[in-house]
């Protein structure tokens, strides 16, 4: 058996194993107060081209948004968001659970349109009773998005001027960023995101670590007293140095971004073997994962072999069925696959 | 000028006020413990035809929603809603801040159809990933709706039964409820509401009162410590006396039947003049609001004489114009209306 | 049987149930935008000489309490209190259930002392771990103090000045204030404590209203978008008329300062009873409130033609029984208590 | 220069590491899904003699205060701890985040008294307002408390047996858990602990593990969709693996018992060493933390060799100083301490 499972289904990458390993019995301060993590800072600054900007670590995804979706936005607002994004779907209420409400837009595979978001902005401020709705305070987008959709940087750059012009942040959950960075119609870089955004975050967890996200506070907009919300919200870390470590070695040496490139040409693999099989595609997505549709029958001989996630339910007859890869597939995997 | 802006523009019925006065230098016990609030709930069990249900009072629309749904919701659940409702567009985020999500349908004309929320437990529950998301744990609906439609007594029982179905709660957010049960439409009486939904309130503060909503548990289902959770909530009136003799008098003599009744047939009078005037329609409703569309221009004509509200923006040229009638609204009112 | 058993016995005083009646047809807009709520605000302005201040209403105690500390506080802070503060002790939790720690101190009397929390503020910015403790942000004193003592002019400055000089809010609960301000001992006036604290607000339930708190914001200080917040916290009242009319009432012609004297007045009556009888005092309170202590052969006697309040229990033989006066305490009343 | 700052200064315990590279290349489902997190829960069952019980892991300390406080307690209810408890100092407010408040008692050498809880939960029940108060629903401990002493067999079987009496739960809070079972005064075993509380958690961040806290239910009272409860709060691990695979390693062949029974050697060695130096001691401590007063000159030279923490200020001459050994305190550490 294969997993193309997700992209969390190995443990971390075994440079970052290594770097644990050495530097395991040094004592080092707690709370991210130790040198691996002030290095690994200085190193996504670098990476991100902004020497300016403020960088923590968190250990989820979920932890992540909420903690930045909560600090950033004030008593009365809200954040926009698609209807399928991870904070509006799959985070079991976790923004509402910090008092605030996803205001959500139906996206375009996945993606939030600017001038969806536009109107929202336009038609609340035309309203007259607008003083007893949830102002919209934060504009959140997943890049690649859930279903491994990307945006263009026109696209990028359509919400980030909207969002200053309304003066509120543009967010970009980077779970799987390093997908959408290296997949080959990106035309985006980290430079451009970071310049582009008001706050992002670059996922470890699905990109080669055993946990963590390293958030990035591009426009010296890092709110105050960071460390005590983090704490209050049972989101600090003791050992800091786990997320420290394990992000100095993703950036270190490109890391990151050769573990990522590899997932990329191996789904570049499975999608021509998805071609080949004559497998639908539900949709086309130039990252990480591949959304296809199955029925039963294909399902069943496809988990005699490989492991898969079944990712919603398309009609009566058909599964959206997921096939991703990450930093930690293999050749062999793509051979079990291509002989089902 | 005279005013249809809203069904909340003047006091309290003069009933009411009297009430008050006779009884102002009366000693009594607070926090609802005095004889007329005893008074009060008995009148509206009896009105319910449903001695063993439970009722409570609150001050306020919005307070009452997020106090109900808080307390009666579990931690991992969320409140279904129409789009449209008043918990998903009004209420400034207040179930959010109390740390529950509002699971959102379209609605149809404002209401909810048991078909779509069928689907949403259907698609939920078929999910392999919904530990990840909230779970719809309640059904809202408001009744009449935020528009001004009416649920039929068939529309009533199916989302009843689909509740029970899943065994989770209906709750009817009666805020207007005596403009619904006296419109000519309705084939639905308090006792059939009483029977089909596990919560819901009658509207006092646009149906005759100062403040004060009545919230009927009717399925033995009061949250444990309620007072307690109300407090905690900043939503337990001191002087319960001022909810107490209001709902009292209401449910004296039919009175909040009878005024209610006034409202309908104040509004149907509105009906009248709008077919008259040719003004078009935004949506027919039965009960105690009518949207129309206008321009600039006939808005600039209608509000030299008339106080009204703009519910909305239709598009380039035309506003959504509220004309709400209420147990205030007068002969006179109307004949202002009738001669713009 | 008469009642002392608290400060919210009655309805509203007179004038008050006039000026409602008077004005109760009138069609006024909501939410606090009528004329009756702007001139209440410039009136109580005028009254606290301070012309710049900002005025809001809200409906009760806990929930000003509630709303005024939670919109001021920032994320990574909580409100020092007395240990017997209504906010640590009687609200249900509803500063927690907003997201705040009440820091408590062991209050004298009821009261802060000013050292005692300049010793707090002292550790706690001398503690190296601080980052993951709830930084002290607002001081929250009660006047009268909920066993009904005053601090002095002197004390007040004392906290005055301490809280400018950490820059936090000094925050006053006048649930009761005029009884505090009419009080023969007290030597604080209106426009004193406007100048000395932040945020205060002026008790009407207990003071001649049917509901109703007035929140003064001296300090140019008000929370910005604060009636969506108040609206998210269910405490925004749509007919804003109940409460404007009733300040404004309550500021015309110092009618809250005369029936807070007349109170004082009929506490001193009580006093002197006190005194005759030979009850034990529990605690000496310049205003409206006596603490006695009885046996239960006492308490016996008393209720036969006196309603009181058992405060608490004072040891194995004596309960702690509160004798509160009011506006609407009459010479009847003092009568039938010298005759127990 | 060697550390005694703390019990989370080095990474993990080789073992773990070693474990975590072995299984790093398997494909495990995510979440905690996985089959090392499976026979983790099955060790620690085994090693409470507690065949019944549910065990659930989480991340950090406050995290799981927090998620089990609030997952447990009912909306009314708040927990009671001692004033010193970690829950009620250092967690910045995690409990009130999540809206209850900690009823605090002052506590004796950081211990709840089982007599001063008795008399909070007497005075609560017989005051006649306590629906306006904060209900006492759980107890909480810390074992070993913060100040590193131990609750005794009888001490713990007393709170036990008040806690069953008034129906509420007993949480220990164990952090430290592995110092305080092998500490040599513990008259305490495991399985002592998991008959007389109601759920506790085994710390694993302090006593050898990266991250990670093991969450034991003893009562077949884990809350309803704890899974869903766990993510709203952020607090769910993608790679559950990495906490089922250090608990695996840790209660395989009794390795959390052999390295804490190292801290206590490494601490009795310590103690020898304050005797011999004559430096006075702030509280006598029988597990891993000593706490000692110093002067200025004594921690400057003390400061030197040693990393030690500043547990706080004594006195304007002393400071206490808080010296802590661990798993990985080592024979050389204790020669530099013994040089100094």
């Amino acid at each position: 058996m294969v997993s193309f499972e997700c992209d969390y289904i190995a443990g971390a990458h075994p440079e970052i194993l290594k770097r644990l390993a050495e530097t395991n019995m040094e004592s080092l301060p707690g709370y991210g107060m130790d040198h691996y993590t002030a290095s690994a800072k200085e190193k996504i600054k670098a990476a991100c081209g902004c020497p300016d900007a403020e960088v923590e670590f968190l250990v989820g995804g979920t932890q992540t948004n909420a903690v930045i979706i909560s600090t950033m936005l004030r008593d009365w607002e809200g954040v926009i968001a698609a209807d399928s994004g991870h904070v509006n779907v799959h985070e079991s209420g976790a923004i509402e659970y910090a008092g605030h409400k996803v205001l959500e837009i139906p996206g375009k595979n996945g993606k939030l349109e600017a001038e969806a978001v536009r109107q929202l902005l336009k038609k609340f401020y035309s309203d007259v009773t607008h003083d007893h709705m949830v102002f919209p305070g934060m504009v959140y987008i997943s890049h690649p998005t859930e279903p491994g959709t990307l945006y263009s940087k026109t696209e990028l750059e359509e919400l980030s001027d909207l969002c200053h012009e309304y003066d509120i942040p543009l967010y970009l959950d980077g779970a799987r960023l390093g997908y959408g960075l290296m997949s080959n119609e990106s035309d985006l870089t980290l430079k451009d995101i970071a310049r582009l955004v008001d706050v992002f975050y670059i996922g470890g967890t699905k990109v080669g670590a055993l946990c963590g996200e390293a958030v990035v506070f591009t426009k010296n907009n890092k709110p105050a007293h960071f460390m005590t919300s983090v704490k209050k919200r049972g989101a600090l870390l003791a050992k800091g140095r786990l997320l420290g470590i394990q992000f100095d070695t993703l950036f270190t040496n490109d890391l990151y971004f050769k573990i990522s490139r590899h997932a990329i040409d191996m789904a570049e693999r499975v999608k021509e073997i998805i071609r080949e099989k004559g497998w639908e595609v539900y949709m086309d997505s130039p990252t990480n994962q591949q959304l296809i549709l199955m029925t039963d029958e294909e399902m069943d001989r496809l988990g005699r072999t490989v492991v898969f996630d079944r990712w919603g339910i398309y009609d009566d007859k058909r599964t959206i069925v997921r096939l991703a890869t990450s930093w930690s597939t293999t050749e062999e995997d793509i051979a079990v696959l291509a002989d089902v």
